[in-house]
């Protein structure tokens, strides 16, 4: 197989710090599409898989899954993509194309296991995928997506996760005009859930145990704002639909489920590490659920991104350089940052 | 208010044995219907409400809430009864009538508290409530349904909480011709769980500790019967639509969601002390629920015991006296029952 040597940044160890490294990227075979990257968000996920927090990293690994850029080069069966488009790559580069879940284009239930975009053995290629935090990245065209021109193209690469992962839910469990939509947490995920909440028309408030954070979601489109550790504005909050729940630590979620009307989910998209605690009757009283979600299908992607367009939502992000990176890494874990960091890839030239 | 005085059997305090108990019945006002009672279900929330576990208990306190009888007055207005039917009274005796569920005949949400058959304050009629442990119970006929004359009647009356209770989820997470549907553990519940989902047309697996309830799960008409303490038999079991849970007691919920396909669901019926632990992984992956489900309203009480009917189902019961209830109460809270006492209501007079 062809291969061309490119730029990438990336850790040896689960310690070592970010640095430079030199990865291979393959030469487009017909399916191809090759991406210039010009701007890679940084998720929450990112850093755990750096520090090998979930189990099964594989060094080096070159993390980034909210990749924005211009396609340089496509192979010669290429359809959707002609050289100068934007494009759009996030968590999904492959998967089985033959289950049930690939046919109807939720690739991320694929009943094979999806090929994530970084650390992942290529089922087609070979060896390990790498990710954004690199010059360039070549991936099939089914699994690529149309990037809006008139988006900003840093604040729009956090749509690629970020954006996806709230945007499904809300729209699976029904967000929408007349509808009480609950987000806990304003970070990458929330800050985004909001702006996306009241753009399907729904009522959104924002529940968060910080007051900076509060006054900032009425400016990021919330209706109401609930500070959590207030019991007289818990109790008075009126009940939700449905609740989207962005927090990664381990939290109570009974309260949460008390705020929910009939039939209504409080759904996880946060991925704390220790289990929480249910209490039965929170769920049994009301015929409520306590759901999860996780990113969602390209179909659904290129929804949002289009979704984002025409109601000009993008991401608050820092942008900042390739050298900045590990200083982004250490602000992120402690949720420092407002409310997404974006590489300016141009920087690792 | 005329009354009437009555033979019931209840509890006087949190430790005392049940024993015979004088309590009144109002006399019929116009929309009431009266019943004798012919049998009376006992289920382990009777138990639970004698021995106080959840607070609130009222004493004296006469239980029983799966209520078979005939009809021996009924008043000025009443339409859906007259004297000589059979009728049925569950849990709810009562609700506001105002809302949008009670409008919409889910008393069972009612915004403003539904009116237990037992321990609850009368809205209308001022006291407390008094269940089915008696010769005779007085109830508006709007929360009264008509028995089949083809049931057996002693046998139907565990349809009153325990069929509606597993029917209601079976209905509402669509359990049909088609669809996976795993019963978690064989009691009250789960044994006519395995019934229904089965008379709906759903291929039902039990999961079960228990090898001898194993044995007795086919009987029942599970199509599969998993060991869920052998690894190799939970490794190989197929994905379910939806998982019903029937246990009381603290146990590991992650196995099961583990077990569900895309979208699938695990509803909780049984009502553990103890909250449960749920990994957040183990919900967002596939998109799956852990949910609860708490009884019916009174039209789909009706239609459970009409379904019933027309597939001949009842409970698997062991008859006994009211002398022989303390006993029972006893081996119930031990879970030694096949698989739902009734009591003899003829033996109170």
């Amino acid at each position: 197989m062809s291969t061309t040597n490119i730029n990438a940044y990336g850790a040896e160890s689960a310690i070592a710090p970010l640095q430079n490294l030199n990865i291979t990227r393959r030469t487009p075979t017909p399916h191809d599409v090759q991406i210039e990257i010009l701007y890679c968000g940084i998720c929450h996920s990112d850093l755990h898989a750096v520090h090998n927090d979930w189990g099964g990293t594989v060094y080096p690994i070159v993390p980034g899954h909210e990749i924005v850029g211009r396609v340089t080069k496509v192979g010669d069966h290429v359809t959707k993509f002609k050289v100068g488009d934007l494009a759009g790559v996030g968590c999904i580069v492959d998967s089985c194309r033959e289950c049930d879940h690939c046919h109807d284009g939720n690739e991320q239930f694929c009943d094979n296991g999806w090929t994530v975009v970084f650390n992942a053995p290529d089922r087609k290629h070979g060896g390990i995928t790498y990710g954004g935090f690199s010059e360039s990245i070549v991936v099939d065209e089914n699994y690529v997506v149309h990037v809006p021109e008139t988006l900003d193209l840093s604040s729009a690469a956090p749509i690629l996760c970020a954006g996806i992962t709230v945007y499904s839910p809300l729209k699976h469990w029904g967000a929408g005009e007349g509808k009480n939509i609950g987000i806990i947490g304003i970070g990458g995920l929330g800050h985004l859930a909001i702006k996306i909440a009241k753009a399907m028309g729904a009522f959104v408030t924002v529940f968060t145990t910080n007051q900076a954070k509060a006054d900032d979601a009425k400016r990021l489109g919330a209706d109401a704002v609930v500070l959590s550790t207030d019991a007289e504005q818990m109790k008075n909050c009126p009940k939700q639909n449905m609740i989207l729940d962005t927090v990664s630590a381990k939290h109570d979620v009974n309260t949460y489920l008390n705020l929910l009307k009939v039939d209504g989910s409080l759904v996880m998209v946060g991925l704390p590490n220790q289990p929480l605690e249910i209490g039965a009757f929170n769920v049994v009283n009301g015929r409520k659920s306590f759901s999860g979600s996780n990113i969602g299908g390209i179909a659904e992607t290129q929804e949002v991104l289009d979704f984002c367009a025409a109601h000009g939502i993008t991401a608050d992000i820092e942008l900042i350089t390739i050298a900045q990176i590990n200083e982004a890494f250490t602000r992120l874990e402690k949720g420092d940052v407002h409310y997404r960091f974006v590489i300016d890839m141009a920087s690792l030239k």
